[in-house]
This record gives C-alpha cells, sequence and structure tokens, in this order.
C-alpha cells in the first residue's frame, strides 16, 4: 500500500501570512511535482480559518458567539465561514501551492459528495455544526491520483442542501480513518508546538514516542496536561479505525515530522 | 463524441433564491443521477456572483470601482469576489445540486490548475483581473468522469500564486472551446431574456436561429441590438475554435432551450 499523509494545519499558521507560505513550499517540496524526496506520496491538507472568519465577522457586524468555549454557527456565521474557509483562504492556499509546483485541489466536504454531516443533536443549539457520517474515499481518491494533493476546507453537508460547519481536527480524523481503506494512511496535526509536551510552555520536554501501554502510564502519573486528553483519546480512535500513525508537532518541521524524527508519533506499537 | 453542455448562468438567477433554486432543479433532472431525459450528458455550471459581492463588500466598507462600466478588482475586491465566487456562492450551488441528485464539484479556476490567467495588460489598471491563457481540460474531464456535474467560480489564477478575477461569460466560453477536443461541446448562456431579440423590450421578438450569413443580415438591417454584437461575435468565435452550437436564452426554460424549441441558438450551419 502506497503512503497517505493527511495533514491538519494549524489556525495560528493560518493567520501569519510568512509561516503559512513558508509551510506550503515545504509541503510542495515534499509532495510537488518537482519532490524526490523519498517520502513523496499522496497528501491531504486540511485548514480551518484561523482568526479570519472571526475579524471579518467583526467588520460585518456579526459577533461570534460560544457557548462553553465552542464556536455557535448561527446562519449568518455560516455564511462567513463559507466564505473565508471555502473560499478565501482555501483558494489562496491552492494558488500558492501551484506557485509552487504542487498541482492541488481545493474541496469542501459538499464538492463530490465528499463529506456528509448532520446537524449536531444536542442539549446546547450549536446551530449549523455539522457531525460527520460518512466519506466518499473514491472519489477522493479520483482527484488524488489526478492531482499532487487535495485541500479541505472543513465545510460539509447534509445532503438536503444545507452547509455545517465542522471541526477540523475531527474532519482530517475521519478523513484519515476513510484512506485507510486504499493507503496506508497517517494523520499529522502540525501546529505551532513541538508535540505533545511533559511541561506545555517547554517545547524542549516533547514526548517522542505514545503508544497505548506509555499513554496509562503517563495518564496515571498526571504527566499529560488535561487539555491534550481529548486529543490523545481522538489519536488512538484513529488507529483503532485503521490510522497507521498520528504524529503531532511543529508545522515549520514537516519534513522531520514525517521521518518521525522530530514531534510525537502514536501508534498501537 | 458524447454532448457536454456549458452552461452560464445569470447574474439575476443568482440573485433570487427562488429562482436560482427553480433552475438548479431543472438543471439536476437533465443530469443528476435520476436523470432519464434524452438530452442527459455531462455538464458545466458557469456561474458569477450578481449583486451579493457587491452587497457584501458595501457593508465591509468596500467600495466597487468601474472605469467605463467594468468593475475594477483592487486587493480588497479581490477578496471579497474570491470569498463569495468560490466560496458562498459555489459551495451552495453545490449543496443544492446534492440535495436534487445531482453529484457536483464545485471548483476555481486554480483548483487543479484548470484555468491559467495573466493579469490584464491594459491602458486603464483594472487591477487583479485575469484574461485566460489555458484550460486543462484533462483534469476538467477526470472530475466529470466522477460526478455528474462540475460548479465553476470565475475566479482563476497566474500560477505564480496570484487569483485573478476572470470575467464568467468569457469563461464559459474559453472552456467550451477547450472542451471540445473531447466532447460535442455546445455553449449555452442562460439569463433574464428570452434570447436575442428584434425588439430589446419585447421577448417575443427572439430570433430563433442565426447563422454567419443571417448575422450579416441582421446587423447591414440594423436589427441586432448593439450591445448584443460583441456577444455575437463571441459566440462566432466560439463556433469557429470547436464549440458546436451557442445557445442564448432564459434560465427557466433550461430544457427548451437544449432542446432547440426556444431560445436563440447560433451555429455555423
Amino acid at each position: 500500500m502506497e503512503s497517505l499523509y493527511i495533514i491538519k494545519i494549524g489556525g495560528n499558521i493560518i493567520d501569519d501570512e510568512n509561516k503559512l507560505s513558508s509551510f506550503l513550499k515545504q509541503f510542495a517540496e515534499l509532495f510537488g511535482s518537482n519532490s524526490s524526496h523519498p517520502l513523496r506520496g499522496r497528501a491531504i491538507l486540511v485548514h480551518g480559518g484561523g482568526k479570519v472568519a472571526t475579524k471579518i465577522g467583526d467588520k460585518l457586524g456579526i459577533k461570534s458567539k460560544y457557548i462553553d468555549g465552542r464556536r455557535i454557527t448561527d446562519a449568518e456565521t455560516l455564511k462567513i465561514v463559507t466564505m473565508v474557509y471555502a473560499g478565501l483562504i482555501n483558494k489562496n492556499i491552492v494558488a500558492q501551492l501551484q506557485s509552487f509546483n504542487c498541482n492541488a485541489t481545493g474541496i469542501s466536504g459538499a464538492d463530490g459528495n465528499v463529506i456528509r454531516a448532520h446537524k449536531r443533536i444536542s442539549e446546547i443549539d450549536y446551530g449549523f455544526a455539522g457531525d460527520i457520517d460518512a466519506v466518499n474515499a473514491g472519489f477522493l481518491n479520483s482527484i488524488l491520483l489526478a492531482n499532487d494533493a487535495i485541500v479541505v476546507a472543513p465545510i460539509t453537508h447534509d445532503g438536503k442542501g444545507q452547509l455545517l460547519n465542522t471541526n477540523a481536527d475531527t474532519l482530517a480524523q475521519e478523513l484519515a480513518k476513510a484512506m485507510s481503506s486504499l493507503y496506508k494512511a497517517e494523520l499529522i496535526y502540525s501546529f505551532e508546538k513541538a508535540g505533545v509536551l511533559l511541561d506545555a510552555a517547554d517545547d524542549s520536554t516533547v514526548i517522542s514516542k505514545i503508544n497505548p501501554q506509555s499513554y496509562k502510564q503517563l495518564k496515571a502519573g498526571g504527566k499529560i496536561f488535561a487539555g491534550m486528553i481529548p486529543k490523545l483519546d481522538n489519536a488512538f480512535a484513529a488507529l483503532n479505525n485503521g490510522v497507521k500513525k498520528v504524529i503531532i508537532g511543529k508545522a515549520e518541521e514537516l519534513g522531520m515530522l514525517l521521518e518521525g524524527t522530530t514531534g510525537t508519533t502514536i501508534s498501537n506499537s
């Protein structure tokens, strides 16, 4: 089986034009038409919107609403995230990748019926938030085979004409799970931190490898930062659904992350 | 050769939610997965942005600038049209088509390097306006083969990382020309008028067929409304570059337009 890398890029990289451009250059060197990198394979890049959506919403007089730290997607907010994620950010990433000789196609989950979701059912009304039901791996693969990469904006649809706003971390995980039937899928969360840290304030305390056994010990010893636990639980859930590895680390070090020489690698072995 | 319909939808249809929805339902009945229509074939839908982009620009305090009736695409306007055309409108059209059992994928010209353009060179500075250099018919076809339809937003790129705003009528024409190497391509301009009219105010005066000979006579007799002449010249240019037919007429009558029982059909014969 060929390798496929599903790479989620953190919001703070999206917010910084120089960081984004340098990340995309690295990405194109690894996966673009001119790549001769030994890890060259196929890639899906998943992005959110950083603070751009909030800024544009503010300018339009639409205030972001939050319940328990989670953004509520009302009808006006949905319009903004659709514009910003699937339009502005997605197309600018694609145009930059093209300039670095990486032929990418940008899509949302509505395109080709790639990601079908339903409006979240919950005691709290999250508005037009979408929880994923199904991923169309076959169509994703037909785009991959004709391109160097796919760029996915976290907008999904319900099959009844409604677009939905979906968490980009979860979306990346669902794509990795679905694509693992066709590829040796690796899921990479690239952001501003060096990986899973023993001390959240100190990048030198990165834990290089975590497996189910060491995870238990780390949790029992209270060594994992509470905020990290749901992310790691999700990572193990992905591993139990066909994903080969989950890697967490700095976006600036993408090549080394894929090689496993930096960041945190989570696997079942 | 199989038929391929490249259909440009007018801005006033985009602006009217009910008209748009009824148009998309018709479109899906013709080209969707459940279609049993004798004209069933493959389709590319090209849209602009109607007045939505202008309205959102106004709210953001960005005024549309025009020289000689043509919109100037400055950097801020480019951001808005990218958001509105490639994001909001494109994804809403796709989600609606999905709900009508038409599996569509929405793209801009940057995606898959589908439409490469250059910044317009002119005495007047039109800003980030793109004139088309090349269409990647092969990749468009690989998406078509995996879907019922493609929905194209009129945003192109220059291969150097710059997105560009391109006239949607011209874009539809260039797509039709490029796809005529693979398909029997027909180009349809669907809008609010019944076709090419002898009297611009009277829909009953539609000219049903125009060929090069009758066009000469109509022009010589001063019977063609001046604003229509560049459009018709473009139509004949398309016919001389492989396009089989150009049809102009009401969006509400899409099926009849394709059958040639309404609207104006322009052909070389």
